[in-house]
């Protein structure tokens, strides 16, 4: 199961109760967070995700409202006696922003944290769960989106079925690896007799911000969820390309060609006191899309 | 008038929905802005204090939670398109922290920003209306306290009086600065009869980070109101050594010993939810004590 819970949805500075970007990857109770604006700490307490359960981090740019919050997030980790490895990926110059930060405080963290460079795309993360990587998006300075592409899971076991043909429990995890049962007296009995097909593992893409750029279709296409900015309505296009910014027609225009499932907007301008038009906006283009509202969680199905 | 708005009041990490330190001190309309945790910024929109007003930012010490909110405010500062100049006080390294972070994100400032370095005691701010000094306390790292002396205002004018003796308009300003009349006869009509003594100038200071230290009392001795930290309940002496924070009583005493009129305490730890024990405690050695509440303003007396 994978699942975005959203913890700050505005853009650059707080306004109305919003809060700058941050949202939280939950897959198979893993926790994998994404960018890390001013006050994340705060409201993962207020939505209460577990702190200690978060093992990566990904850091889309180092604009302000996407990574102020990192550093205090750390020092919590250290005052919390974290013991479990924390693994942040960026651009290059934030290894040495956290660095200094930990120096001038005298802090020597009690847990052991790596720093990995982002520079172009690849992958980050692939174990048997999950493989999530870095794709290049369109703004003022250096950027990345992320992609978390679930594995397929193991196939189901038909209970019934598996009693009726007596297989040993030994052998229960061979069936949901797709291997046919063969009896003592060697008759084989086929795996798609005891099983059905596993999920399909869901796929999820964090755009970041990024002007309109149809170049990221190919690393998003598909996908059953994606999260595209729209810091202003579609009014303001011409703003949002001198800003490096999307509006909410283009992010959806996006979701549309790349033939994505459904389409999360964020990262709000705050401009705008109200975010019902946003909604508007971007569901005539793109009808399966909802407004990326903090303390949410949307289910990628 | 010398009033202090409370932003923050915990130690470290947030919780009990408390914030690390952050406070505002007002005189006469200016806003001066004594440490800058995460948050802040969020803080001052929810306890409607004006970013605008603020030109002045003092920096005790480079722990996280006493200043990983300031880049955050420059940065919105910023966007909001302050045009005043800011002057930030704070230990040498957080300069290169600023800077740093302003270049990574290609950010120009939009209104002029002065960074002073602290080094020992000295007097940072000295104009008509108030003088502003910071004292070094007893950390774990270079910390400072700061202490704001409101200048004595001008006297004030007794309207009857002024009438009375047919004092010109335009002389009314050099009454105030405490010169006699003398009439076009020659006659000297004697200041004290036509102005009453100017309210005297109030002193508070923010005693920051530290150990108990009677080293600090030169500098706040008779202060009109202190702030003085209280991280741990007195039974935790200990480990308020250890890690160079105050406990209860010691607080008290520092305010007892330097004759203060009252004292605020805070940066409460993170592991006590209910703070009723630290006012208890310091008020059986200090009795003017008051607990500091976010959101509450202490009008210095």
């Amino acid at each position: 199961m994978l699942s975005v819970t959203i913890l700050g949805n505005n853009s650059a500075v707080p306004a109305f109760n919003r809060h700058p970007t941050s949202q939280v990857v939950t897959q198979d109770g893993t926790n994998f967070l994404v960018d890390c604006g001013e006050g994340t700490q705060i409201q993962m307490i207020r939505y209460k995700i577990r702190r200690g359960k978060i093992t990566h981090i990904f850091i889309s740019h180092l604009h302000g409202d996407h990574y102020f919050g990192l550093v205090g997030l750390i020092n919590s980790f250290n005052l919390l006696s974290h013991k479990q490895e924390l693994h942040i990926f960026g651009p290059a110059p934030l290894k040495a922003i956290i660095e200094t930060q930990l120096k001038v405080a005298d802090s020597v963290l009690c847990y052991p944290l790596h720093f990995h460079t982002l520079a172009g795309p690849g992958i980050l993360v692939d174990n048997d769960k999950i493989r999530i990587s870095a794709f290049p998006v369109t703004h003022r300075i250096e950027t990345y989106g992320f992609l978390f592409e679930e594995k397929q899971g193991k196939r189901k076991l038909l209970i019934e079925q598996v009693r009726k043909f007596k297989i040993p429990v030994s052998f229960y995890s061979s069936l949901q690896a797709g291997l046919d049962y063969i009896t003592p007296r060697g008759e084989v009995i086929r795996n798609e007799r005891m099983t059905a097909p596993p999920e399909p593992g869901k796929c999820y893409a964090f755009c970041a911000d990024t002007k309109y750029d149809e170049n990221i279709i190919p690393y998003i296409q598909g996908c059953d969820m994606i999260y595209h900015e729209t810091t202003y309505l579609d009014n303001m296009r011409d703003k949002a390309e001198l800003r490096f910014h999307s509006t909410t027609r283009q992010a959806a225009e996006i979701a549309r060609k790349a033939r994505v499932r459904k389409l999360l907007i964020g990262h709000f301008s705050s401009k705008y006191a109200v975010l019902d038009q946003f909604q508007v906006e971007a569901r005539e283009v793109f009808p399966n899309t909802d407004l990326a509202i903090e303390g949410n969680t949307y289910e990628v199905h």
